[in-house]
This record gives structure tokens, sequence and C-alpha cells, in this order.
């Protein structure tokens, strides 16, 4: 099984691709630049959502729909927005098929139903929901509106890879509404915390909080706040953002608000969106040249049992001690599947549920059932270890917490070794080429710069990090004079 | 508040219409034919799906993704099928915008990023799915395949109705593949059963479980089983389907297994389906006069605490016992807020609370708290009593529990009095004047017949009742040979 992965030294960029496809999280579908998600990758975004959700609750946002399709006269209404994304924007121009006369049992594009008005097909949602929060919001009691949507968006990409970059993706969007700036930030930063704690504690992903520059800006943005994580072959991944708006979209669509003082003033916005190329980040960021090596908070298989027997007679025995730790397991509340399916020998399940990643295999052997023990493996060192079957629930328990643990404080590790200071263009340029990672280095402030930069080395800049100090020095390209180091990286 | 509501008397459609926008269910949008689902409807929602969703995964089903987008060649290969859905396709024919050279700031399509093949949004997905199975699906130990997707769809609509009727709506659909026929009718009756055991149940809606007629079947189904309920104005309203496919879409895409005898054999399928629509129904099955009716299962607010005070020596004595009796109802899982807002007055908060259908609110004044008694009141019959604090936890949860089941006790009794028997065309034309409700009457089983009713009275055939019995008679219309009654009445 395992044999089929291209390892990550041959070619990271198929290893990627296949531990998606063998891991069976997705596929590629009959729609151009489209995927499918498959049960087990849908059962991961499934843990993703519910645990972001349960967060955006205790926060005090509530969940809406808002229509899919945007017409063209409100997208465009924000002008940097409408620029940002037009590019992109797939369009529905007509609302009716009809039979092809050439082409029996064929159809075709109904010519008599155009639109009198192209749709877009929402590629991010604040002009609608901007067109809509002008009817809510009239006075300071309606503020602030805390609402987050759940979705699917479109934004056409000529060049795929599952995950990382699909004309669809499901995502989350949060569009807040509030009196006065300084509530609007504070929303922005809360969010973007949200975040960080989410992708550091469930995914065991660590991730420098930050501002981008304005080349990296949100369409329509005031600010874009990020967080970014590392992947193993040092280049970065942008895992969510939070932006605070202004009152650019107040002004684009006209939502006033009576004041206290019964004046009409603008509002103030933010949109926060985090999608399934988290799960991109999540492959990346820990799996091995045998699988996928899945967090145990978010993994949808948390321990599986396997029975080594031959004959009836052991099975029955084995059959047994697996359903008593499987109703123990799940009484812990613990996701544990017994794959006792004699389809498959166990060795073709072992190397199966490593693909997988599930962090904890148990199986149990009729020699070992003798001695009253059973052989736990975790998945992400491969350890293995006979555990007497007394106490075996608890041991199994603590040591999915530990998987969790060891497996953030590895990341950690990678990460804190890969984010180095530069301070002339050719160590600048050896960094990138040789180590990879976060190269720390002075900027003099200016978009030319940036894209120069980027044009020689293909390098950007992630962020400026919330918690920089700040620091005289001079550009790593231009020599003039910088007031702070910024964080550059190669990035998917 | 609740003078505003237009009453059922007066104008049912207008009644409905005042409880979805004032009841802050939804919302007009920008969009023509689509819905704003706001916060307080989509909760509903939430519920709905999770409870659903619960019973899916209970009876082996996982979930999954599949593309918005479906290629025209996609689309039209089960004939049937495209042909159903062709009127009401939304088309995506382009995939960028551009500057508008005459209108500065605007933006228009891209003539020269039209697509080679057009895409269309998605009506239904089993062209999609299927064509997807046809990899997933080589052996009968791939079978059976069990998934449901949560998604919004897109079916043009000219004339639209909140919930009822819009050009995009939030639905979930299964799609199944069986290698027998057998299994795949079962699997059809199964999931119908879960259906209207839920729809019964949490939406305390009676529902009768039948086959449609081929007049009323889904597009490419073999046969399409439905569960049928009765809306105030005895109007019928299909809650959901259940299909079951044959080998019609494995045909039409090729999907092929090899049996245990190594033979290829096609795949049988099974669809089934349920959307936002429910809520449409659950609002016009059980709200009156004064504003919406949710039963406590699903309601996102059970119970509402109000306080009446004067001063804040008052207030304060009272905050205790509510903030106590909160704690105690949120240990019980109970849905509860204490509505302590002052900006509003008692009455203004009881109006809106009984407009937003709160199954049960508490009121706690400062007299009554000299007894150590609160008022009680349920918002099915609006009956209120004066209960003591000590035990009022427990009164209002068992409370709930009495509420739900004489919500449905109430729609069953309603249900069972417009199950009417007609013997003659006149006595059927009187009935679905004047009664309204299913009006059960012999057919002579032609579609020509099914027609000609439809034109002459707008009522349709709901079902045929999956526990019809056998009896000879002679059509309603034509006189002709009949073999069992079914049931007729006009729909929503």
């Amino acid at each position: 099984m395992s044999k089929e992965i291209t390892s990550r030294a041959q070619d990271y960029s198929q290893w990627y691709n296949d531990l998606v496809i063998k891991g069976a999280l997705a596929d590629y579908s009959a729609v151009k630049g489209c995927m499918v998600i498959k049960p087990y990758g849908f059962a991961l975004w499934e843990n993703i959502r519910d645990q972001l959700d349960k967060r955006f609750k205790e926060t005090g946002h509530v969940n809406a729909y808002f229509p899919l399709l945007v017409p063209k006269s409100l997208f465009e209404a924000e002008e940097k927005n409408a620029e940002g994304f037009a590019k992109e924007c797939a369009i529905v121009t007509h609302y009716r098929l009809k039979s092809d006369p050439s082409k029996p049992g064929k159809l075709m594009v109904d010519p008599e139903a155009k639109l009198e008005e192209e749709l877009i097909i929402r590629p991010t949602s604040e002009a609608i929901i901007w067109s809509t929060y002008k009817d809510w919001i009239k006075s300071y009691r309606d503020l602030p509106l805390l609402i987050n949507q759940w979705a699917n968006v479109v934004r056409w990409e000529m060049r795929t890879r599952l995950f990382l970059r699909t004309s669809e993706f499901l995502w989350q969007e949060g569009h807040t509404a509030h009196a006065t700036e300084a509530e609007a930030v504070e929303e922005t930063l809360k969010m973007l915390n949200v975040y960080a704690e989410f992708v550091e504690e469930y995914m065991a992903v660590p991730v420098i909080k930050g501002v981008k520059t304005p080349n990296e800006r949100f369409a329509g943005a005031v600010d874009t706040y990020c967080i970014e994580a590392l992947m193993q072959d040092g280049k970065a991944l942008q895992a969510g953002t939070s932006h605070f708006l202004g009152q650019n979209f107040a002004k684009a669509f006209d939502v006033k608000f009576s004041n206290k003082e019964n004046q009409l003033e603008y509002v103030w916005a933010t949109s926060w969106g985090l999608s399934t190329r988290l799960i991109g980040a999540l492959v990346m960021a820990h799996s091995d040249d045998d699988g996928l090596i899945l967090p145990p908070k978010l993994a949808p298989l948390q321990v599986v049992i396997v029975p080594i027997y031959k004959g009836e007679e052991q099975k029955k025995l084995i059959d047994e001690k697996a359903n008593l730790l499987t109703a123990q397991l799940k009484n812990l509340g613990i996701r544990v599947k017994y794959d006792d399916n004699d389809n498959n020998r166990p060795g073709w399940k072992f190397a199966e549920h490593e693909m997988k990643g599930v962090p904890v295999r148990v199986a149990i052997g009729a020699r070992d059932l003798e001695n009253n023990v059973v052989e736990v493996a975790r998945r992400d060192t491969k350890e293995k270890k006979l555990i007497g079957l007394d106490g075996i629930a608890q041991y199994v328990d603590g040591l999915l917490l530990d998987i969790q643990h060891s497996m953030f404080k590895k990341a950690k590790a990678f990460q804190q070794e890969r984010i180095t200071p530069a301070d002339t263009w050719d160590e600048f340029v050896k960094l990138l080429e040789e180590k990879g990672g976060f190269v720390s280095a002075h900027w003099d402030g200016t978009s030319d710069t940036e894209d120069a930069i980027k044009e020689k080395t293909k390098a950007t800049i992630r962020c400026i990090p919330l918690d920089n100090k700040l620091e005289e020095g001079k550009c790593i390209l231009t020599g003039k004079k910088s007031v702070q180091r910024v964080l550059f990286a190669r990035a998917y």
C-alpha cells in the first residue's frame, strides 16, 4: 500500500496529491477545476466546521444564509472589491435550456431565456450581504450585527490543486456591522484569535498572526489580518484571514444608522473567512511518506482495533475483548472502529489505516491475549507497545492527548527553526533557495520593492507579525531606510 | 404587534408572508426569486438539519460534497431527468468580467471568456454524482454506497414564495447505489420512513405516506414515494420524496459492478431529498393570527423569561430568581433566554415572543414573587397558569413535551377530519371547493384523466397511500373501472 505513495524527497507535490487521493479525502471531478470531497475528507471538514461553529456561537455570532447569485450591478458597487474578483467570476447569463433541434435527445441554451442582468456566482458575499444590511440596520440598537454563513463560493481558477486551489470551495464567511471603528477593529482581531487558537489547538499547526501589506490585502479592505502556517517543504500557507473593512461597504451600499445622538453615521464592517483549504494545510503540515497523519482532535476515526487470529475459536475470544474495548472507548467519547472485515489480512489493514492517518491502532492477537496484553501503535511516531488489557481504555485516551500535543510540538519546533533573519540580499536569496521557511528581513515599505522581490525570488511578504519589534534597518533589496523586519516566504 | 398580521380568514397567503417576514424567518433579497434566510429561520433549519443528519448517520449513511456546476453534456446524459429540469436551469456561460470601456468603474462580461461547454448550476445532483460513482464502483464489495449531501440547488422560478418556492433553496439529497433491485427498493422505503418519523415526531406535522402517479414522478425515477402534509387552508404540501431510480442512471453513465459470480451488472439506485420548504410547512401547519407556533423540539428558543418590575430593587430580586431558573433549565438541556432588555416593556415582549412562536413564556413579577409563584404561558393554547417556584424547571420541561404532543394531536385531528371519500363528480368538486383537504376517490389509472381532473379542479393526485385497500369502483370523472381510491388535493 505505502509503496504506491511518491516520497516527499522525490516529488513533494505528487506526494501531496497521492495522499489526498489514496487517503480518500477528495477526488477529481468531471467539472474542470472542481473537486469531489469524499466521505472521509468531508468527515474531517465536519469536525473542523463543528468546532469553529461552536466558537463562533460562543463569541455571540449567529448563522444565516444569503443568495448564491449576485446581480452584476450590486457586485460592482464596491469598486475595489469588484475589481479584485472580476477576473475569477463565473457568470450566469441564461435561465433555461431547450431541445436542440439539430441533435435529437440533446439540449441547448435557449437564446430567448437571456437574463436582462447577468448574475455572478458569489466569489465572496460582501456585496449581497451589505445590500441586505441596508434594510436591517436603522439605529444603534440594531448594532452590532454578528452574522456568519457556511457556504460554497466560486473563484475561477485555471491551474487547480485539490483543496489548495479549486474553482469551487466550501468556507465560512463572517460579516459583522458595528457602530464604531474601535469595535470593528476589536472584532477583526477577536476572530483572528479564534482562528489562531483553533488551528493550533485542533489542527496542531502553529501559526504566525500578522497583518498583510497593501499588496496582499483583501480587495475592499482597510486592513487584512492573517494567520500563516508553514508546510514541510518550507512554503507558507495562509490559513485564515480577518478583514477590517472600515466604512467602504457601508458607503458603497449606503448603510447608515442613527447614533444615540440621533445623527446618521456610516456603519463599520469586518469580514473573516476560513475554507476547505485548511484540509490541504493539515495534510502538508503533518503527514509522512506512509500516508496521512491526522491530529486526534479532528480525525474522523481516532482508534482502530484489528484482530489477528487463526480460526473461528481464536476470533471469538478476540471479538469479546474487542467489543468490550470498543464500548469502553465509545463511553469516553472516542471515535473507534473494530475492523474485523475478513476480506483483508491484518498487514493490508495496517497499511490502510496508516495511509488514512488513524492516530491509534490496537492489534489484538490470540497469543498476546494469553498474556492479557494488546499491541498499541501510534501513527505519528510509529512507536509500538504491549499494553495490559486492564486500564487499556484510559491508556488509549491519554495516548490520543499525547499525540495531539506532540504533533503540535514537532510542528512548532519545525516552524521555529525556519524563521531566519537575513541581513544581506545574498543571504536572503540563499535562505529562500536552500532552507525555505520564513525569512525575517527589512523592507522599505513600498509596493514596488515588494513586487520586485517577488519577481526575483517568488517570495512574498506573508505578514508583518502582530508582536513585531520596531527596529531600524535597511531594506534587503533597495538599502533604503526601514523601521521593522517583515516575514517573507514562498507560499501556496 | 399582532395587529400588523393579516388574519388567516382575511387573506391566508398574506398571513403566511406576514409570519415569515415579521417572525424574522426570512426576507426578500436583491436577487429576483432568491431569499435571505435570517438568523432565526436559519436556527430552525440547523435544528432540522442536525436531527435529520443524526438519523441518516444512524442508518449507515455518510456525507460528501459534489460540485455545484454540471457540464451540459453530463447533465443531458439521463434524458428524462434532463428534460424534466431543462426549463428551470441557471446556466453559466462565461468565467470572467472586465472593465466596461463605455462606463467608467463598471464591469461587463468578457466576451473572450466564453466557456467551451456551458455549465448548469445543479437543480439536483444525480448527473454529477453518477458520473463520479462510475469511478468508485467496480465490485459488489463497493456496494452499497450510501451517501448524502447537504447543499444549495437552483431551479429557476418565475413566481416565487418565501421558503415554498424560491429559485435557490437548501436541501439534503441522498444518493445510494445497490447491488440488487430489492435492496434499492428497501432503501427507498427506509428513507421515506425516516422522513415520516422526523416530520411527525419533530415538526409535529402528520403525514400520509404514498407513491406518486407517473404524472407526478421525479424525472428519471421508476417510482417516487412521498410524504404529504396538510396545511390549515386545506391544501396539501409535499414534505419529502424518496425515489427508486432503477438502473436508469447506471445505464446513462455506464456504472457496472462485477457480482459475486464475477459477471458485470448495472447498479441499482435511489435518491431522496428534503428541503427548506419544510419551514414553510411548519409555519402553515401550526401558526395562528398572532404569529408563529413552533414545536418545542425544533424551536430555536424554547422558553423565554420576562421580568415585570418597578425600580431597581424589584429588578434585583427578580434577576436572582430568573438567573437561577435559567441555569436550571439549561441544565435540563432546554434552550432558554432571560429577556431583561430594558428598552422594551413587558407587553411589547409578550407580543414579540408570541409572534416568534416561543413555546413557553415565564413571566416573573415582583408581586407574584411574594407568593413564590410565577406565571407560565404556553404559546399553542395561550393558557396561563400560576406555578410555584419550587419544581418550576421540571414543570416547564414537562410542559414542553406536552406542547409537542398536543400540537401533533391537534394537527392529526385536523388532517383526519379532512380525508373525505367522494363517490360522484359533484360531491368531489364540492368537497374541493368547500371543505378542502384530501379527497379519496376512484380514478381510472390514466394520465389523461389525471390531467383532465387537474384542468377542471386544480386538484392533483397527491399519492396512492402505501396502506391503501384495493376496492373496486368507478372513476370519479370517466366512470371507467378502478381498482382503488387515490388521494386528490389542491397543493402547494
